[in-house]
């Protein structure tokens, strides 16, 4: 059975991420009591409505019917929980019906809810989506029509951005938007993988579409952004007749199933009226600024299936009995727990490091989000923009590449248990190899990385990054347990920043292509080394909970050996892959197409 | 769609493994002619027969009804096909009934069964398995009673080894077996986990069971083996009456479905009768004497699951096309076939890698068992037999772990379609993560590498291994092309036997559970190093066969290039496992329970 670790949460969020210290300006109505409060309901929902149908949701995915979506009513009852506690609203402004959080706050809440139950969580996750890029970008009358009902909850929205034929190449999509006489706009074209597509739980849904208008500009630049509403919106706000918009049919997936996955025909048996957002030709600038928080999203989505397994592994582990320890000589003594056994403890601090190591830099990430909002100081401002853009693809990929590999150890602790179908690991196996394909494959994110945020910037991120992990690097250079940690980080740091240096000025002798042939391998080094740092300052945080003297508690203690798990265990792995994606190894490239 | 790779194949077994060469002795029948008609006939009925069912069979899992397994008709068909063609008497000998062929040889035709459809293999693999026990220490009357008809095909076999609370301690399994005047036995007792324990394909099913006799020795000691029928078998070999054995229901797998996987009541409603194999207490031995050819076709069905996917994300990155090269300045030109993007060619060559290596190991290892059978001289066999037990926990581990993974990047290559269930890739994934598990778990053969076969043996076979990879570093240094890679190879040698002999030295000072808390990455180090090891003898044989001076084809050029990518992109990676499973370090020990 799946459990919500309350403890850990709390930890993380307030003895790390030190969110208190947020509750200021446009948060001066939160404070630790309030959010406790906040969690504590969130646990009960995300306890008592989202986990009981995670099992069913799978078993019983979407059906197609009659050109509609069947979804188990559970998901419904669910939503409307979270809808009624205000959950949808959570970040959005007062002046929009929202709460008006902070980012960290909601991210603690939506970890309760993807931990409990992913497929559900998919309808908030793609609202919240549709909602922040209207909340920037659209018209006070957009807003009103749309973005309010977003944000109470009574509209769902998605993002429809692939194609049949244009999955990652979004320069490639062929819908259409016509312009119309009264300024709307007619949509032509099928848009692919869409979650959310359809269902009949809210009121209406709001696809937010890219299109491109003839006679734009070429490639993205001729992408414009559209919201098109399943229904029609009346001006009171009340929902009229069906727009053009049909479902062609769901995908079945090996996974996150409660999500329908859809496939979407726009403007084909009846028109499809949308309204543009924004400027003509600013599409995909408007959809990216949202995918941040979306990737963000799917790397905590990772972060909790991991966590789901881990908690169902432990209890398993210390349970179940099997074998005697190898330092035993008597075979006529009762078994003991498997947790006993080397290899047990090895998948189960794997785990315990992916899922902790995450949340920190999912917690860390969006405290980034929330100093942005409350600094006044325009440069400051710039510079933790740019630190969230740079850490994003990291915060995404590393966890949905090393918490999937997290899953895989849940259910080799459970052994052929875990095979099974009876417990739950091998559905959240299932539900997260998703996420190193969605919202970015995970080489895409490499390239973004490497390319975009490091040769393109000429490294001047890495080096704010830096700065920052070692500030930390410091503080436990001088606390005898973790100097040993510090040394081994500042000397990742270092060849790092020396390495990627001169791949930097390498740049204009190379192929591009070359420069970039490893970029998952750095993409996957330097996330090694954030969430290194991410585990120091977890045993910073606990050697200040501890306090001076005292006994820390196990789980105090668990801390500072998970964290010398990550420094043993993990972080060696990144002079290999640093070393070939730096010197721009070409093996991969140069391997003759027919040799494969 | 998934293809078979002959090419591969053929490469695989007659210039790497050089099968020609067993064909003498008792494999005197064989030459290259009638082993590529073999080939032919396999390849046939995997294609025609085993192929098309393996989606539905996926889909339509057995069922439980009225007592009985239920199963798709498809697999029985298949299976008719596969007697008729006289492979379950593969490598049995001629006064069995059997084809009497080299183990490379039936591992070839296993491959391409298994890469066909493994859920349907699952049932030769275990009758396989009954068969070599009964061959080895049945009496000659249970042998024309069970044996033959296992060589048949006429009768399946299944190996009843764990309980509900022993799944591997088998140590503790309490099932009895009590003697009866007539020099039979009644067992009593529950076994868990039991494929093709039950299923209406076959004549009649021969259970191997380890039960133990009251009164008998403790622990292992105690434990005996039993043949027990599902029909009573009368003296002119025809089936009588059912036997005492119930099914009590099917386990629901993640994958791997095609194999019905059981609980069996044995003696609870009815008696079962049995009879004793061998001399009693000496029932593990019997059965670990089959396991080594069991573990080893683990592998190879690992090998096998990714061998699928490879080809089924192989044929899409070359059809797929999607973006452009990074090098493109011109977002009109066309979109490339994805084959041409570095990170697909990455997720490509790490699975060709894997695929290719693993086949490599397998065919080696069954050559090592074919050669100890043609051995004349009793030391030099008994050295062969060592070795293959060494390699056996490599042999089904490596492939396990790292064939999955392969399948991981199957399904990434296709992207979102990977994550449907409309490509078989993300069924092949399912499939391949029970390897890992079953057989002995992962973490159980690293225990047994590096605690019996190497700690208790001084390090003796480990250096008998070095011996025979330095003999083909030797071959390689005077390659020019392939220098670099015996180089890094014979480093990687050296290292591994000084840190070995430290380990070794060190034994008497530490706790027999701290020199074995990091044997499972001991178990991958070693494995990269032996399939480093396959890989330059793949080279070498492709050298070979390019001949002097002649421009090698694409194919050949692909192996070296492969090789290349193994030495630069994963055998970097043993210095790490190496140093934390050499320097027994206690991280994972230490940690308190209560820190978790």
């Amino acid at each position: 059975m799946i459990t919500l670790d309350r403890r850990e949460l709390d930890f993380q969020l307030f003895d790390v991420a030190t969110v208190d210290a947020l509750c200021r300006g446009p948060f001066a109505a939160y404070d630790q009591t309030i959010m406790s409060g906040i969690l504590d309901t969130a646990e009960d929902i995300a306890r008592e409505k989202f986990l009981p149908h995670a099992e069913k949701s799978d078993r019983c995915e979407p059906r197609f019917e009659d050109g509609r979506a069947v979804l188990i009513p559970e998901i419904g009852e669910a939503l409307a929980a979270f809808r009624e506690a205000g959950f949808f609203g959570a970040t959005f402004d007062h002046e929009w019906g929202g709460l008006q959080m902070p980012e960290t706050l909601r991210s603690a809440v939506s970890y309760l809810f993807f931990t409990a139950n992913i497929g559900t969580s998919g309808y908030v996750l793609l609202t919240n989506g549709a909602a922040n890029v209207l909340s920037a970008f659209a018209s006070q009358d957009q807003k009103t029509r749309f973005l309010a009902p977003l944000v109470e909850g009574r509209f769902f929205g998605t993002m429809c951005l692939s194609e049949p034929h244009a999955g990652s190449s979004l320069a490639d999509i062929a819908t259409t938007a016509h312009a119309q006489d009264d300024g709307s706009y007619h949509l032509r074209g099928r848009k692919m993988w869409i979650s959310g597509g359809e269902q009949e739980i809210s009121e209406n849904i709001v696809h937010l579409v890219l299109a491109k208008v003839p006679g734009g500009g070429e490639g993205v630049r001729g992408i414009s952004l559209f919201i098109a509403p399943k229904y029609h919106v009346k001006d009171d706000g009340s929902c009229g007749a069906r727009n053009g918009i049909q479902l062609a049919g769901l995908n079945h997936k090996m996974g996150y199933r409660g999500t329908t996955n859809t496939v979407l025909h726009f403007g084909e048996e009846n028109p499809c009226v949308a309204f543009r957002v924004g400027e003509e030709g600013r599409g995909l600038f408007y959809m990216f600024h949202m995918m941040n928080e979306a990737r963000i999203a799917v790397g905590l989505g990772a972060t909790a299936l991991a966590a789901a397994g881990y908690s169902v592994s432990l209890r398993y582990a210390r349970e179940r009995t099997q074998g005697r320890s190898p330092d035993a000589k008597d075979p006529g003594l009762p078994p003991v727990p498997i947790i006993e056994h080397g290899d047990v403890r090895r998948l189960l601090l794997a785990q315990k490091v992916a899922v902790e190591g995450s949340l920190a830099l999912l917690l860390y990430t969006a405290g980034l989000i929330d100093k942005a909002r409350l600094s006044e100081d325009r440069e400051e401002r710039s510079r933790l923009e740019d630190l969230t853009d740079f850490l994003t693809p990291i915060a995404k990929s590393w966890p949905s590449e090393f918490c999937l590999e997290a899953n895989k150890h849940a259910i080799q602790v459970l052994g052929g248990a875990g095979y099974t179908r009876d417990y739950s690991v091998e559905r959240l196996y299932r539900d997260n190899r998703l996420n190193p394909i969605h919202e970015g494959t995970h080489g895409i994110h490499g390239i973004d990385l490497l390319g975009r945020k490091i040769l393109d910037d000429d490294g001047r991120c890495l080096r704010m990054l830096a700065e920052r992990i070692l500030a930390d690097v410091d503080r436990a250079t001088s606390i005898p347990s973790l100097a040993e940690f510090a040394q081994l980080l500042s000397r990742e740091v270092s060849s790092t920043l020396a390495a990627t240096d001169e791949l930097v000025a390498a740049r204009s002798e190379r192929a591009r292509s070359q420069l970039l042939a490893n970029a998952t391998l750095y993409l996957d080094m330097l996330g090694h080394l954030v969430i290194a740092w991410m585990w120091l300052r977890q045993a910073l945080a606990a050697e200040a909970k501890a306090g001076n003297g005292g006994q820390p508690s196990p789980y105090l203690q668990g801390k500072y050996h998970a964290c010398r798990y990550f420094f043993r265990y993990v972080l060696p792995q990144c002079a290999w892959m640093r070393e070939l994606a730096t010197a721009a190894d070409d093996t991969t490239l140069s391997m003759p197409e027919d040799g494969f």
